[in-house]
């Protein structure tokens, strides 16, 4: 069989059924064999968001994305989309095309060569920082190998992108599957911590403990641990706070759960954080953006226990941790719950209570911000109430990121798929997109400003192409409202690309709807607001939603 | 002074009047001094395309590109723009904000380490291979050094891109600029060819041979030898094509010069290449897409010899050389010329006489192309032929780009930029854009196709927003026509992508143009044409022409 097929049929067997791409001569082989194979194939209008919306799918379906780009500008083209599964731990697979192997730099093998074939990129050393594995297929004999190693890495231990690069002569060169050699990870592939250990110290730290804090990431999804989290956290009346990749971990509602934490988190959070006397950071990997930006604020009164699956995370500087546990947090869970005995430990309960006498007393949403024009904390607020558990809430960097992050309470269990490491700007139609792909039955709630919507304005056309069941939510606050106010704040009013008058935030969004066949709806009261959402949400065909907001948003900064 | 008040005013002192940036609090400083400096700077919408205007910029002008962009994603989005600059050869600056330096992965220096700060990416790792030097500023004391190195490596030998990354405690550093340490660039640095010895050798082989030819490409603008290669060409009756950066160093209607050669060149070029018995190239790097995808088909009965100033094109596998004079193309030229006697070489006067016999006989558009549907090549030719001095030319990926330079003959010393080693799809609308900014009193016609157009739609505002005198012509063909056509050929018609109902080409450009606030103007029939370009040339404003063409065009390949 062709190679090419190969790979499509190891791609079906291991479940996967969708693949982000954008067709090119260098990957036709590859191309032609996915559409073969009956995997269904989304086309995105520029290769920098194909890697995103399979991250996305990756996230929602917890399982393989995967991508099928060209070689050459189209390998290129997909690396800001790499960078973000690779920050954001999303096992993402990659297929490059590339130019027949004797027409490759890296063939040419000729220092300081900048390329040598015919759009053709040594993408392999470039993609090298962003992935957890890439390589050039170079051997028709070694694919079975190749995409069995890159998909063990992708998936196990912290997931992350692998990328493959594969010329125009291997997709094409026959094999024989039955004498394709596989790839048997090393033992030392699968962390296996001896927990025994680790769990005692924890326990002892724990157990002297009067204010503990759970803070839970995104690891802890990805560890399967969220009933062992639930179960923590209700037998023994612990609290926790999330990082905003944990933050649909459980609802914020939970009487053990209180919201984000971290400099944009809630308006309780540094109270609480304060307190603390013990925080326990389960798959979280405590950035500056949480723990604040001199680290030494974090919690000072409390000692810290870090248990994630990356070491490095574990040994990097920031917060001083007393105790580093490298694991897997389904794996420590599953240790340390049982031996986490009633009679053990302090009484929690207490501080459980002061917990939730401050969420109490500081509501993220305040009366006077049910007002014209429109706050966005009470439109957040609103979108994420009305929304249930068949909905993926989805935000953009600015504005909406940060207030999405404190209101949003995932009360009917809904998903969050958001840029959470990098809040970068244009990921909201991207995401957006993969998500829907990836849960059909699912409506997509995304949020994007003026701003970040222009990066990837491209695929509009590809939400309304496939007709997807996605509400996009344009925050129209003047545009750059966010740069505008450090701008502000630290140059004298000094502005440079925010001007009202000549930077972002012009588009006449009705008319960009039009352009890329997308139905327009327009909220310009807060009075509107809850009437416009329940219609929208009730009809399942893709639309553009402006959303008129005051330019002047203030954005609480908890830290 | 603010070590980023020293950046703005050194790129000043260079020559830098423009930058093309999208602000972000990563490069907030820097941000501000561009501000300060008074150095205009276009706002990109996303940082994709800003080092494509740079190169444009630089390429149009001859001189330093410059760009800013914040850290992380910022960074990481510019990447698809900066592998143009580098494979084609232009001289770009980058600067990228960066994180606080604590807050760096570069500092924190933990292997395996994703990411370590707020939307901080360690990029010099990743863009390394795509420039001739990057860095990180890691001392301010050293901003001096760093900024001279690195203008100095982009600027001379082969130019190229290079990347300085900021964090922002050394942007806001203060720096006493009398005691900062420069750079004195080593000997070597400076490519000082003992042209005695190579001189001799290609005379020897010159005068052996009967049917010599040069081949040009833009080695012989950045070396400025456009004169020296007139004067060649014309004192000694030799003929010359050109590979694709070249085509615009001469009239193709010059006696002397034969239009473009290689897989998409003219219709002669195959049998002016099969009949030379020595070829010169001066500046080309002999590229498959030029010299053939099996190298040996190209000028069979041919010496030939390659004098480029990049060693590693030299170096290379591909055409087999007898000569490689590894030296700058101008100080070549000129050490060459005052060695050509004319008594001492062959007359080669039937030779070219051939070669324009050839020339007259295949003509690149045919009477029956002027016809509806509107055939390309004749659009193209009619676009070609209106256009003057004061137009430069510009074309995307795909059918455009190969007819484009197929049948532009730039008469009258009209300029072309374009992605000229990757063809890379949607280039145009940052490259057309870079162009105006460097030439203010000159009008782009830009064209792109319906696919090509949407990778870089965002841009289209950018156009708008500062009214550039830019024409953007959008082939309407119903869609990725070059890629349906190698998919029909190579899989019995199987379409992945192209599928004219569901695949791209289905946008309304009357509204697109709405939406990003351009005039609109329909081509449809062929006997518009004329009248229609006069009219649209004669307006300073930006305007989006839609020209509906063939759907199933014919791309004429020569090799």
């Amino acid at each position: 069989m062709r190679l090419c097929d190969y790979i499509a049929q190891f791609l079906v067997k291991r479940g996967v059924a969708d693949i982000f791409m954008l067709t090119g001569s260098g990957a036709m082989y590859i191309n032609d064999a996915i559409k073969v194979s009956g995997i269904r194939y989304y086309a995105t209008r520029n290769e920098a968001t194909a890697p995103m919306m399979a991250e996305a799918y990756a996230r929602v379906r917890q399982s393989l994305g995967a991508v099928c780009v060209t070689a050459g500008p189209g390998a290129t083209n997909a690396v800001p989309g790499l960078a973000e599964a690779f920050v954001d731990s999303a096992p993402v697979l990659i297929l490059s095309g590339q130019v027949t192997s004797k027409h490759t730099t890296h063939y040419a093998n000729i220092p300081g060569l900048r390329t040598f074939g015919t759009a053709e990129i040594d993408i392999v050393p470039i993609v090298q920082h962003l992935t957890k594995f890439a390589a050039v297929v170079d051997d028709p004999r070694k694919i079975r190998y190749l995409l069995e190693k890159a998909l063990c890495l992708a998936t196990t231990g912290r997931p992350g992108p692998v990328w493959l690069d594969v010329p125009l002569d291997i997709q094409q060169a026959m094999v024989d599957p039955a004498v394709l050699k596989g790839y048997t990870p090393p033992a030392a592939a699968f962390l296996k911590t001896d927990l025994t250990s680790a769990v005692d110290k924890v326990l002892r730290l724990l157990r002297k403990a009067k204010r503990p804090l759970i803070v839970a990431g995104q690891g802890v999804r990805q560890g399967k641990a969220i009933g062992e989290l639930k179960i923590l956290l209700e037998r023994f009346d612990l609290p926790a706070v999330f990082s905003r990749l944990g933050q649909d971990l459980l609802p914020h509602t939970h009487p053990n759960v209180f919201g984000k934490a971290g400099v944009k988190g809630s308006r309780f959070c540094k109270d609480l954080m304060g307190q603390a006397d013990c925080v326990i950071a389960l798959g979280s990997r405590l950035a500056p953006q949480f723990a604040g930006l001199n680290f030494e604020g974090f919690a000072p009164q409390a000692k810290i226990v870090m248990v994630d699956i990356d070491k490095a995370e574990l040994n990097k500087p920031g917060v001083a941790l007393s105790l580093k546990v490298h694991a897997d947090v389904g794996d420590f869970l599953k240790a340390f719950i049982p031996k986490l005995k009633k009679a053990a430990i302090p009484h929690w309960g207490p501080w459980l209570k002061t917990c939730q006498a401050l969420k109490a007393a500081h509501p993220m949403v305040l009366p006077e911000q049910k007002r014209n024009p429109i706050d966005l904390y009470y439109f957040m607020d609103r979108l994420g109430r009305l929304s249930d558990r068949r909905h993926i809430l989805i935000t953009d960097a600015g504005s909406n990121y940060y207030v999405g992050g404190q209101v949003f309470r995932f009360e009917k269990g809904q998903r969050e798929i958001t840029s959470g490491t990098n809040a970068a700007m244009g990921t909201t139609i991207p995401l957006a997109i993969g998500a829907c792909v990836a849960a059909p039955d699912s409506q997509v709630l995304a949020v994007t400003g003026d701003g970040s919507l222009e990066l990837n304005i491209q695929e509009l056309k590809t939400i309304s192409h496939y007709k997807l069941n996605l509400k996009l939510f344009v925050i129209n606050n003047g545009g750059y409202v966010s740069m505008h106010k450090w701008q502000d704040a630290c140059f004298e009013g000094r502005r440079i690309d925010t001007e009202e008058a000549t930077g972002t935030g012009t588009l006449n969004m009705r008319k960009v709807a039009a352009a890329f066949d997308l139905n327009y709806e327009c909220i310009e009261r807060y009075e509107d607001i809850d009437d416009k959402l329940k219609k929208i949400m009730s009809d399942p065909s893709p639309l553009f939603v402006e959303v008129m907001t005051d330019h002047n948003q203030q954005i609480f900064q908890a830290l």
